[in-house]
């Protein structure tokens, strides 16, 4: 049994001290924060000291990055904890009921920016190891926390601790909780994210814009051309026309298409939150299908010629586009990429040049429902909330996972307690002091369930 | 026979009539300028009145017009001359030899803004007009001119000018001199211009961008939807598939096919003037044809979404095109603005919506090459330049000459005597004097072959 008790008598204790972590302004993105993103380093790090962790303050070229180890669960599984102690901007400040960095408790609710993202559902991992601590005088597992600063920033330093550490890092599965549930009282298991391939194309004509009169019907038109290159990546259906595009697309399971089939979603509510007049997409899938496990091709900007009001009668010199791919186990982003630019230049009308650039890429994930680590995590949920979690895609990338899984070879748990509407990067950002409660309760729990899986073959 | 000997003998006297004109900054889109525009419309006025025109000084919203008249040839065509005094702008100041406004002779060439554009062009009207009444004492034919200030801004108080006054304004023919010749001694008679539509259209998909990895693949992208209606607008051989869009175009005639491809044309000089890599447009046609004489749809620019430096992982909300067409004789700007709309509302994809914005249309205009007062012209500019004028047509249109035919009625003699590389609208902006002198010749041998022929039926 998990130390349930220990966690429900001291929930006040546990909020007190998340308010105090949330009083810092870790703010990654200002320069001006970067001593506060130290001292939310370093309260995480003093945190987890305190209850008999090993720490490490790691430098690096950004924000530093906190390591913290507890082994001394020899034979037992060893688990990574991945999260973030650095919280999005609070701007705009004057749409905050209460001030972003002065915590504040309403209708069960905490507010304070990082009060969900990340610090609230990081924290959960750090309670319950102090409960089992407190408790019990020991973890039934081996854990692992990194809790970088950077990732409202690109996480730009992680990989390479990632690398140069693995052998340190090494691990049976990682917990990151920077998801949500699926909606209250349905706390979920995302088991799989898209990943995505970036890049932008320009098309030139002539060397200058010209006169539509003077030069119109003569020369090649670049506007008209990156229109037709657009077109040509769909066809009518919704499929996207890349040669070998969706070779490699791992189909869903019967149990996946199941169990996405149990889903409550409603069409009137999904157009009335975008504002849309239809449903669209890919032809013969769901909505949450077409979201979560179908590859895309989408333009995220394009521009040339004239913008301003009004007629210009010119032939660009150029246009650009930015294109992104989401997509889904087992595409590959580099070879995509390529695929995606061989198809441009194969559909290039005549009298036009193409410049293509790519972008990073990364690779989707998912991971199977008949997984033993999803399995102890679908029994932690249950022990925690007392009710079976739902098991959910999510349809943008969360590149942490892509680097556990290509650094590290480990498989990650996503395990949410906020919700979406929580506020994350927005004002008035909150967290329910319930789902607090029982994500600190999941987590103790998924120690004890990972503690009790048979050993590995 | 005209009066060549006295313009032969005024050379000089007509040059520095023209500088004085010229040393008038009549910049209409410099509303600092603006009593320079009146100085330079008292100027024409004050020319005409010396030399025996009746004259009005017109007050518009804008610049004014200058109306002048000379009426005593009865029982011969009467002849509108329209040109206008103002000019461009001179920036940048820095890339002129010598000052915009302080005409400079050299090398043959007199030098200034407003050279060839229009003031220079127009004054060999004006000037053949006092050879005729300095040598003759009369003119062989009923001359009206109508001298407008506001070409190189829009003519926006002409139509109406020209509505009011219609009756007044009643003639056989319109004479215009603010086209180019073909090339050096090739001078040219402009026997079609283009018209154009203009039109602008939007395609919103969701009410904001959204966030291409949440909503990616289930909701409609207007900016790739954009580049299908685009795509739409031809098929892979350049050929426009707006329904109805070739209906009433006017096949060129043997004779017009013919002349045109008598006229010299390089293909590898055309393309180092665009910088192109290559020729394009509608499969069958040459270049000269598809630039005067066929219709084109051509985007003038398009933006939606990011713009920035990167990628950005976002379905934009919204994407526009600015679309213009050009138009051939017997082409319906209305009409086919219809067609244009009505096509891309038939071919909006699913969950899309299409706001259309039409702009000001003009139809093309092509005057016949057998016509009496083109084969009038024919005659002239040979007398005037010794040699017989190339027949050319336009890409672009010039709006007057289809308020002319729509308001007056009458077709319009497109004679140009300046170089299309005289640098109008750019510094050091210049006209050969010899050119120049052949325009009065030819202008003067005008009035006498208008004035010799046989009455109309």
């Amino acid at each position: 049994m998990f130390p349930k008790a220990w966690i429900e008598q001291h929930q006040s204790q546990c909020v007190n001290d998340l308010c105090d972590w949330l009083r810092i302004p870790s703010v990654s993105a200002d320069p001006a924060r970067r001593d506060d993103c130290r001292a939310a380093a370093r309260w995480a790090e003093g945190r987890l000291a305190k209850i008999g962790f090993r720490t490490e303050f790691v430098e690096t070229s950004g924000h530093p990055i906190v390591y913290a180890e507890w082994l001394r669960a020899p034979g037992s599984p060893t688990v990574l904890v991945y999260g973030h102690y650095d919280v999005q901007p609070a701007d705009p400040l004057n749409l905050w009921t209460t001030p972003a960095f002065e915590p504040a408790i309403r209708d069960g609710y905490v507010f304070a920016r990082g009060a969900t993202d990340d610090k609230g559902q990081l924290f959960t991992h750090i309670a319950s190891c102090e409960a089992w601590i407190a408790e019990r005088g020991s973890l039934p597992v081996n854990i692992k926390f990194v809790i970088e600063g950077e990732e409202e920033v690109g996480s730009k330093n992680l990989d390479q601790f990632l690398e140069s550490r693995a052998s340190d890092l090494a691990c049976d599965v990682a917990v990151v909780s920077d998801t949500s549930q699926f909606g209250p009282n349905q706390p979920a298991i995302t088991y799989g994210l898209r990943g995505i391939l970036a890049a932008e194309f320009t098309v030139t004509g002539p060397k200058k814009d010209l006169h539509s009169g003077i030069f119109g019907g003569a020369v090649a038109n670049p506007a008209n051309g990156l229109a037709r290159l657009i077109a040509s990546l769909h066809n009518a259906h919704g499929r996207v026309q890349i040669p070998g595009f969706y070779d490699s697309v791992r189909p869903l399971t019967a149990v996946e298409v199941a169990s996405m089939n149990e889903l409550p979603f409603s069409q009137a509510a999904f157009l009335a939150e975008l504002g849309s007049v239809d449903i669209a997409g890919e032809r013969g899938f769901s909505t949450l299908e077409r979201r979560w496990a179908r590859p895309t091709c989408d333009v995220n900007g394009m521009f040339g010629g004239y913008q301003g009001e009004g007629p210009k009668t010119i032939i660009p010199s150029r246009a650009t586009a930015k294109v992104t791919c989401r997509l889904v186990p087992d595409q590959d982003p580099e070879q995509l990429t390529d695929a995606l630019e061989a198809h441009l230049r194969a559909n290039l009308p005549p009298g036009l040049t193409l410049e293509f650039r790519r972008f990073h890429g990364c690779p989707a994930f998912a991971v199977d429902l008949g997984n033993r680590y999803v399995q102890a995590a679908v029994a932690a949920i249950e022990d925690g909330f007392g009710t079976r979690p739902k098991f959910i895609r999510e349809g943008g990338s969360i590149p942490v996972v892509a680097s556990l899984r290509t650094i590290l070879g480990v498989d990650t748990l996503l395990l949410g307690w906020g919700q979406n509407t929580d506020n994350l990067h927005s004002p008035d950002e909150h967290f329910s002091l319930a789902d607090f409660q029982r994500g600190i309760l999941s987590s103790a729990a998924l120690w004890n369930r990972l503690a009790k899986l048979p050993q590995k073959p």
